[in-house]
């Protein structure tokens, strides 16, 4: 939609040149393998639904009333089971939101953040929203993060780890190099992906004054229709979080979402064997698109990031949608050429390699 | 909490500054008569619950999949119960997420903003978050909004009508005269308690070009604990939300709350007789308590705001609390001789006659 020079006077004029973020789409459409906004294919705790309806049998009370705008019952799950203290713990509508409040509270400095070249795309949004300098470092030929790139001036860092859409993780020794780097700046890892076989540097958070970890219920605890985020550092990092939050909105996250979202920390054993399922699943597709003759990098992820050297990413990406298949295809520099594919059931996988062995190769 | 100028040197520098917005409180106290958060005594249409079961029903698909980014759904049903077109709906994570959109969509100009000195507290710190100039126009003595007040210079105004904690509404000929005295600037009008018997100004919309009418679940839809609100206008306006939104946080609603509000929308019937129940318990309740001594503004939301010229507010308000019942008092000029008591049952209501009666007058 277009609109005229005299309708556009009433925008703010810096909302004028927003250049919003896309997600990933969500198409309805009959018997489709939807392999491309990195979902778990597996439901979440069979307790996630106990709670919600034991919201609803309690439901006068319970809906008309405001929640707690603190979440104090899901902050306090997520401490437990994370190991931290409830003070170190902030939550959000969705780790977007999170971040996006991570964004305003820190790194509206005078020199520039850095993060990588490729790498979560909502970043540079973030940026412009709130008029944040960028300095994008590139990866290397391998698509990997080099930590002594991140030692140089700035007003922020912010990693994710694993990497999206590249899958590749760093491990904590490479993310103490560049907390060490620089301990006037806060350093920011999102780990979105990190419950798949990375490291979680939310054990050096009681070690670094600097240190903002960033994760998400909506991957490896299948709550992406739930919205809940959260952070983890040291208390005065999670009170400029906290400012933000209540000086934007006081009550983000609703009472059905808080319930099942504490049940959800609450199940340990099913989030460990769920995963664990998807590691497993991972590492047999990974197998079988090698001998396909895809390359992939190597991943700690629940998506890969893979490219076929006779094959071009944009045709194959489009063959496979004709066969009601999506991957997520990036036309952007540098990794045009690859697909970046979440990985589902083994049984949608085998779909995924029949589907591209009998189809397109 | 206190922290250290280095730990401070982490935060932002115009996040220091900030002062957030204090939510009502919301007390764990056994037999708790709640008169202070303006929440509805009534629960949501039954119709709500049987949604949310439906959703839970067929969870594995539903809670693992990211929601609806643009919640289609809740806007149709939006749409079709204000009589506007889904082009013309704004949803977000209650009205104050709304709210904190419009105020970066439109607010950021050249000259202040305008609102009433006494209006919504949010109104101040939002303005604060994106640097937002602010002139606050004093109530005249009767605590009314006087249009022709708004007849100058400015980057934008923001009416809350009813307004809050005063009660009194503006008919819509009055807001006719501010959007006609300022044809270049958006005029937001915040219509939080519209339902118990003020007019709307979303019959308005199609005429005015710089309209934003903005509306919540949380009050006359008994859905506090879910956090829905929307702003409509017209499409040009619209489109200045939804690039800051997708700039800040591409999925704000939840997909319990997409089908539960939709479920709410869908039940007209509920909705309009439980306002009524609701404007009829306030006359009531007025009558009782002006036969006390009260002097009440004249209400058209779901609160009254009440002084009584024998008796100190704050005091009474910290006597009801002794008894168990808590109302919002506000220790601000002008106003802090008032009590804002939200509307309860007819029940709760005579709980709250019969104390004063007995214990504070």
């Amino acid at each position: 939609m277009t609109f005229t020079t005299e309708q556009m006077r009433f925008w703010s004029p810096e909302v004028r040149e927003l250049e919003p973020y896309v997600p990933g789409e969500q198409p309805k459409i009959q018997n489709l393998l939807k392999l491309n906004t990195n979902e778990n294919p597996y439901p979440p705790s069979p307790k996630v639904v106990e709670a919600v309806q034991a919201v609803l049998a309690n439901q006068a009370d319970a809906l008309r009333l405001y929640p707690d705008p603190d979440a104090t019952a899901l902050k306090q799950a997520i401490a437990n089971q994370q190991h931290v203290d409830i003070a170190q713990v902030f939550v959000g509508n969705g780790s977007d939101e999170v971040l996006a409040h991570i964004f305003k509270a820190f790194f509206i400095q005078k020199q520039p953040i850095l993060y990588p070249d490729i790498t979560y795309s909502f970043y540079p949004v973030y940026s412009q929203f709130f008029g944040i300098e960028t300095k994008q470092i590139p990866l290397n030929d391998k698509f990997e993060i080099n930590v002594a790139d991140y030692q140089q001036e700035n007003g922020g860092i912010i990693i994710t780890n694993p990497n999206a859409p590249t899958s590749i993780a760093l491990g904590l020794a490479e993310i103490e190099q560049v907390l060490q780097a620089n301990p006037d700046q806060v350093v920011v890892i999102d780990e979105a992906y990190v419950d798949f076989g990375a490291e979680s540097a939310v054990q050096l958070v009681h070690r670094y004054d600097n240190l903002v970890v960033c994760q998400t219920t909506s991957k490896s605890r299948s709550l992406a229709g739930l919205r809940v985020g959260f952070a983890i550092a040291q208390p005065h990092l999670i009170a400029a979080l906290e400012a933000v939050k209540n000086s934007f909105n006081s009550y983000p996250i609703d009472r059905f979402a808080i319930a099942a979202a504490v049940a959800s920390f609450e199940d340990q054993a099913y989030f460990v064997q769920q995963c664990q399922k998807v590691i497993e699943s991972r590492e047999l597709l990974v197998n079988d698109l090698t001998a396909l003759g895809f390359n992939i990098l190597p991943s700690k992820a629940n998506f890969i990031f893979a490219t076929h050297p006779q094959h071009d990413a944009g045709q194959l990406a489009q063959q496979l949608r004709e066969q009601g298949i999506i991957v997520r295809y990036f036309n952007k520099p540098r990794i045009n050429q690859f697909l970046r594919i979440t990985i589902g059931t083994d049984e949608q996988n085998q779909r995924l390699v029949e589907t591209l062995k009998t189809q397109t190769l």
